[in-house]
């Protein structure tokens, strides 16, 4: 093992020499490095399918299920859509030497602040090997060095992708030790989440269970795609087909991710309306509602329904499936108290016509995003024009909210003088 | 200690509480409850004065060092000078509620990205006083409840400042809670520092091993003054007059600071004209230089100066009194290989006439501040036109360089629609 370390090690020192240089290259090589890679995945398509067979065939011996299975598989349409998308990547404007805060000082001194990479990023991610594709792409583009490490079921599938990376970049004029690719030892990575000297950041990519793991061990920064509890409330005021086109879309246009609605809150006033024409629009693709007593008496008895009295954990629980829990609420205010209590900061939305109740909902909700009148699935950095994102941080410090390029940068001041001291 | 941890603990809730009322407070509110603290420092000067006396008596007696004494006491006109630099912040803009990156998507949603409070910040300082009032206000006009941790030898006068925050602040229409102040056991910080779900941000302020202490043990993000390992480099085209002028500044003007020039890097092609003149002024102050051989051969024998050969450690350290280390190298490059190697990432400065060089160093060296023929004693909040500062970060992440009132907000995303949902 010590040896292991010994060449973890001396990756790190390499990223970190690379990411010194990488600071200042020219937006020119950071594309066609891009324009490489895409180029490279389609070229070089017969290695990476074959390296995929290797990690596909032993996941389907040890019995991987098969939604695994599905995420774990590369072929030719998927590879051409991650070509694809790293050209996307490619035509986003270049976050880095973007100067602003630029003014002159009284005494002469023009100062500025000017975006600068952060350093070296480290990569910690599970199964889906485009991972490695697409946090690389984003990592070079906004100048960062970068440490990999996949999982065990990809290994082989990441180390081609990874290896294509570097070609790609090197022979884009990148330096040499840009892009680092680790094994898959446990040991490794808790020796990696040490290395603060080395890494500026840490981004963790999968499951619940691993971010909690890297943000208890890592003694670096870690931005990590948070736990999305996202409340939709419907205000007495709300216009009710507004209020179920958008109950609908938020639960049911992709129920899986993050940004999904979890909690129904309907004011008392509108819920005897409003509740059963969600219902049948949520009942056509079986969404399961998990009612509180209020909202029970209003839908039940309907055998086309999926109703289920609601227990205290559907509160503030992430459901990622065709489930929603549904309250009566009596205010406003009950409605803003039930998000605090409950919400995990990610996306929340009121749908109303009232000017002061939408204004207080946006001001009096703290989350990274918050809506009024529209699906909370917009949150996402295509969907907010940012092009592309490592992640969504229900975080506060850094950078809140879709994490796009200009979130994996720093700034530096630059003081342009003619002599001055201090006096 | 259990009863200490619980009361601990009731303050963190009632701090959070606070906070978000804190978020939406109007700044006429924020900047009244500053006036409040500015007037009542002054009328109840006779209250903070006799605990002060407490606190000096006592460490006094227990044999505490002149300067740490000087440091400790407060009077009438420091009391007058805080009171000013009170109504300095409240003259400052409000960076909450500053909506930017607005912009109305094709689907018809208006999207921008709106200033917050970062929530609750904890403040662990050490014995100057008036620590006390500069935090609190800088947070309170931000904002953000603040949980008031100060030194053992200041509990008194603290604990006398604090109350008149408390008070100033409820007086002005904030919520109860914003401002708590605790004791100074050791539990208590380290419990304090696992409040990971109360603290959004904790910021030290004191000597390196208090910075150590919390960094290492804090689980939530710290932003600290970092170490200042700051570089001079006079180019071999540099107008030697700037160059003895800034030296003389960057070392002399106030040599116990972050800011101060620690290493002074020459080119040999001007070392023998601009070392002699650099030390002349210098030794009318008494600097000590530590150099290397090349520098000592050009300067001595000459009895006038304080020449020692620089040993290794010279290098990369922060002397924070009149001693310089001096280096003369061959090249831009050399210099700038220096740095890499021992800068702390704080403050560098270049002094020469010629454009390339200029750029390449601005360009190329990594640090919060980059400067071009200036003292590196600017590098301060104030000077920058932030108006105040809680401390300057070395670190990369959410901010670098001086931390004024914009470094203590966060944003959220704020989305108005009129019924969009994603397709």
């Amino acid at each position: 093992m010590k040896s292991a370390i010994e060449e973890l090690e001396a990756k790190g020192r390499a990223a970190k020499a690379a990411s010194r240089r990488m600071a200042y290259l020219t937006t020119e090589v950071k594309n066609r490095a891009l324009h490489n890679i895409s180029e490279d995945l389609l070229t070089k398509q017969d290695e990476i399918l074959a390296a995929n067979q290797i990690d596909y065939k032993k996941a389907e011996a040890s019995g991987m299920n098969a939604a695994m299975l599905d995420r774990l598989m590369l072929n030719s349409s998927r590879l051409q859509s991650m070509a694809q998308d790293v050209l996307a990547v490619a035509a986003l404007p270049d976050p880095v030497g973007v100067i602003f805060d630029m003014r002159t000082l009284p005494n002469g001194l023009q100062i500025g602040r000017k975006r600068v990479p952060l350093g070296v990023i480290g990569a910690i991610y599970e199964s889906r090997p485009n991972v490695t594709i697409d946090i690389s792409v984003l990592c070079l583009k906004s100048g960062n060095a970068i440490i990999l490490r996949g999982g065990k079921e990809a290994i082989h599938s990441n180390s081609a992708l990874a290896k294509i990376v570097q070609e790609a970049a090197t022979r884009a004029g990148m330096p040499d030790g840009a892009v680092q690719f680790i094994g898959t030892d446990r040991a490794l990575v808790n020796h990696l989440l040490t290395m603060r000297d080395i890494i500026d950041l840490i981004i963790p990519r999968g499951g619940a269970e691993l971010i909690r793991f890297v943000k208890e061990r890592a003694t670096m920064p870690v931005v990590a795609g948070g736990i999305g509890v996202c409340h939709t409330y419907v205000d007495r005021s709300a216009d009710i087909n507004k209020a179920v086109a958008i109950a609908f879309n938020a639960k049911v246009q992709r129920p899986t991710v993050c940004n999904a609605l979890d909690t129904l809150l309907v004011h008392s006033d509108v819920a005897e309306h409003c509740l059963p024409l969600v219902a049948a629009e949520w009942a056509k693709v079986g969404v399961e509602m998990h009612c509180d007593e209020r909202s029970l008496a209003i839908l039940k008895p309907n055998p086309s329904l999926k109703l289920v009295p609601a227990s205290d954990d559907d509160w503030g629980k992430e459901f990622l499936s065709l489930v929603a829990a549904v309250k009566v609420v009596d205010s406003l205010d009950e409605a803003l108290e039930h998000i605090e209590r409950y919400g995990s900061g990610h996306s929340e939305a009121i749908i109303t016509e009232d000017y002061g109740a939408a204004m207080r909902f946006l001001n009096e909700v703290d989350a990274a995003c918050v809506y009024a009148n529209a699906s909370t699935r917009f949150t996402d950095g295509g969907q907010f024009g940012l092009g592309a994102e490592v992640g969504i941080s229900t975080q506060k410090f850094h950078a809140r909210g879709p994490l796009g390029l200009k979130e994996l940068t720093s700034y530096k001041w630059v003081i342009f003088g003619s002599g001055q001291v201090r006096s």
